[in-house]
């Protein structure tokens, strides 16, 4: 059974939309789609286990402590360690952006 | 740092190109590159562990035992189960193909 990441797309414009996609045992895939959001400069996300994200479509901009902010375009991807702080400093406000994160908790 | 899955691709009109991306216990995720490979009628493919597959660019057709023929485009994924034969039957011969596979082993 087929489905598609990036058809039908939830409007996130009031708030992230997190679909859990599939998991297994240390492992959890999801797809986030974002319009618009980031994160406040005095709440960083931050978590106990390692975080891998591919942007799949949209633009975004993200920055993770001690490193430079990075702009995101889709197949970007990159890793989020576990208790990095993290700031999605930017997403764009007028169309979705998808991300696929990989979570090995 | 940042890499993108689907800039500067490999050439994979001679063979497929598998490129590891990262590994957990009990995971890995790789990126897959086609050009026009299939799998031969006689010879399918089989693991003994269950690989998510997401489409991210181009187009491929595949078959799972005991299921239709399905076409791919991206954004579109599915679940191989694990001891499931199955076929790509087509890929694109124009353009690359680039899928990515998360290996539950």
């Amino acid at each position: 059974m087929t489905a598609n990441l990036l058809a039908d797309l939830p409007d996130a414009s009031a708030g992230e939309v997190f679909t859990a996609l599939l998991s297994r045992p240390g492992v959890r895939v999801e797809r986030i789609v974002s319009q618009g959001q980031t994160t406040p400069k005095g709440e960083p996300m931050v978590q106990g286990w390692d975080e891998w994200v591919l942007l799949l479509e949209g633009g975004a901009r993200l920055r993770i402590e001690d490193a430079d902010e990075v702009a995101l375009r889709p197949g970007d991807h990159l890793l989020i360690g576990a208790g990095q702080r993290h700031w999605v400093t930017w997403t764009a406000k007028d169309r979705a952006t998808v991300w696929l994160a990989v979570h090995f908790d």
